[in-house]
């Protein structure tokens, strides 16, 4: 497990994220494994009515991120947000998706304002936050635009013990992968990785492989022409930056041990790309971090669960990785010069 | 490490491939650690001189299989196919070409005719093969064709420790995956692997998992319709004859420890859905298995390797894997009543 920085100065936010979700459930078993996790002090944001419904350890209700540190060894500290109804396990509502953006706007706030350190979100339904208006893909690009960021200038990068992987593309069905890919499109999302691990891993030189599109990478042209006509130029772009970048590498042999250790992030051309080594390597471990943000945000890898939510089945792994993985990225960014 | 059965009639049959690739080295390393490796009989097919190149151990050569067994405790057994001249390793051939495909004519004769158990193929080079006017998309087809097989009826499937995966295309261009798709083709695919994993792995009642073409399995049909119009009906006709089918599977949630528990084969869509996973988690390991032939057929998941062949540098591993587990199904089906 890595070693986890005990001097930043604010406590992590943690958004609930959906209340029916299991987003409560494993914040709560964060914090009662607070000490075997080797977690920093957090604070919650949301409903308690949540926890509660999920969990009878102690809360501490706070009126501001600069207590949580006292009350983080006897209790879990809770900004409280209000909703208008209190949300069933499993069963989610217009009143819940409410709360969790509500949550989401504190938490990022909150990290902007400096009184928490950095942000890491819960998971949300997008089906109830589409349903109260929310316009975007999804927090991440939430956050950007509350940031100031544009959201293509972010990227989202899944990162275990082992592998960090960032999509180019995301959520597009397969048969539209090819056409959403271009040089200027590979080149930011590189650049953007780059720059994310430079800033927010503290690797002064990162290294980047960056994988074909096709099977064995294209052949040389003969399975497939994005390599010769899309990817080499991007690549070639960047190595003129100067940054380490290699590729296009065929992708079903850059995620060995060996292939592994040659470079500190991978940059894949669409989501079961980047995702399915990431989960087959690291279910339990994999951290979904935003790149490009003025302040550090972190998401476990899984979504709401509602299926097991109020069960007690919920694995609380992701979340504490992700409330790690924040601690060791805001540390990295106070040390920087 | 599997158990190997000792009690086969009679030796294993591995072509040598490519005079100038890797497949004379690990072969005779597989039989400088036939017993660490656990290791049954095997006898090699090809020219002596390709092994002479690369390894100064001792070689037997023998007229037939059936002398394999006693030689084979002091030198590898080999029956020697002469080239018109001996190539450099690491430099590939028309001479090397045509020795590599008379090893594979032989060791498939010798598996249809019974003298050999099964048959593991060396790495060749294809562009060589075409040159000397090989048709055939790979080994496989070739295999295939000999034994009276349509190509269309033969499936590959990797298989490692923990997982065995099989796609439903293989060398195409992504963008034409999708279109390549058919219910047919899963369908026949899909039974071809579960009558394989019962003729060659023992297993009565197989379970198959299948993957979504797109992420998280087109969500419902708003990230594609292929896992609605296409998969879901081809599981539905295969789960109809009897079989255990589940899926369509979001591909990024199929391969780590607890899922694929949950199942013996999972088919996948393209070549990198299926090479992904098996090679970041069995990459030494990872055996290409031919389901669907009257005769059992192995081969290490790798190439030819020119770049550092003669270089006492390639990993024989992938070949051990490889010979083992052709003894395994060839010993299954030998039980089977």
């Amino acid at each position: 497990m890595q070693q986890v920085p005990s001097t930043l100065d604010n406590p992590i936010a943690i958004s609930l994220g959906d209340p029916a979700g299991i987003g409560p459930e494993v914040i709560a078993k964060c914090w009662d494994h607070r000490a075997d996790f080797n977690l920093p002090p957090f604070v919650a944001i949301g409903d308690g009515r949540a926890l509660a419904a999920v969990w009878d350890g102690p809360i501490e209700v706070v009126d501001d991120p600069s207590e949580a540190d006292a009350a983080f060894d006897y209790a879990l500290p809770l900004l409280q947000l209000s909703a208008a109804e209190s949300d069933i396990p499993g069963h989610p509502s217009v009143a819940g998706a409410h709360c969790s953006l509500d949550s989401l706007e504190l938490a990022v706030g909150l990290a902007r304002s400096g009184s928490a350190s950095a942000v890491v979100t819960g998971p949300v339904a997008k089906e109830q936050l589409y349903a109260i208006g929310f316009q975007h893909p999804g927090q991440t690009e939430f956050v950007a635009e509350r940031c100031g960021i544009s959201p293509s200038n972010v990227v989202m990068m899944l990162a275990g013990p082992t592998l960090r992987t960032v999509p180019v593309t995301t959520h597009l069905p397969l048969r539209d992968v090819p056409d959403a890919l271009s040089v200027q499109l590979i080149e930011s999302r590189g650049r953007a990785a780059l720059r994310g691990l430079q800033r927010n891993f503290g690797i002064a030189n990162p290294r980047l492989a960056v994988s074909g599109l096709n099977p064995h990478a294209g052949e040389g042209g003969s399975l497939g022409r994005a390599e010769i006509e899309i990817i080499e130029p991007a690549i070639a772009a960047l190595t003129a930056e100067g940054w380490h970048v290699t590729g296009p590498h065929p992708a079903d042999t850059m995620f060995h041990d060996r292939a592994r250790a040659k470079y500190d992030v991978a940059l894949c051309m669409y989501h079961d790309q980047a995702l399915i080594p990431i989960k087959a390597l690291h279910f339990e471990e994999a951290v979904n971090v935003t790149l490009g943000l003025p302040i550090v945000r972190t998401a476990p890898d899984h979504g709401t669960a509602f299926d097991i939510a109020g069960q007690d089945r919920a694995d609380p792994r992701p979340m504490a990785a992700a409330i790690r993985m924040a601690a060791q990225c805001a540390m990295i960014r106070t040390e920087a010069p």
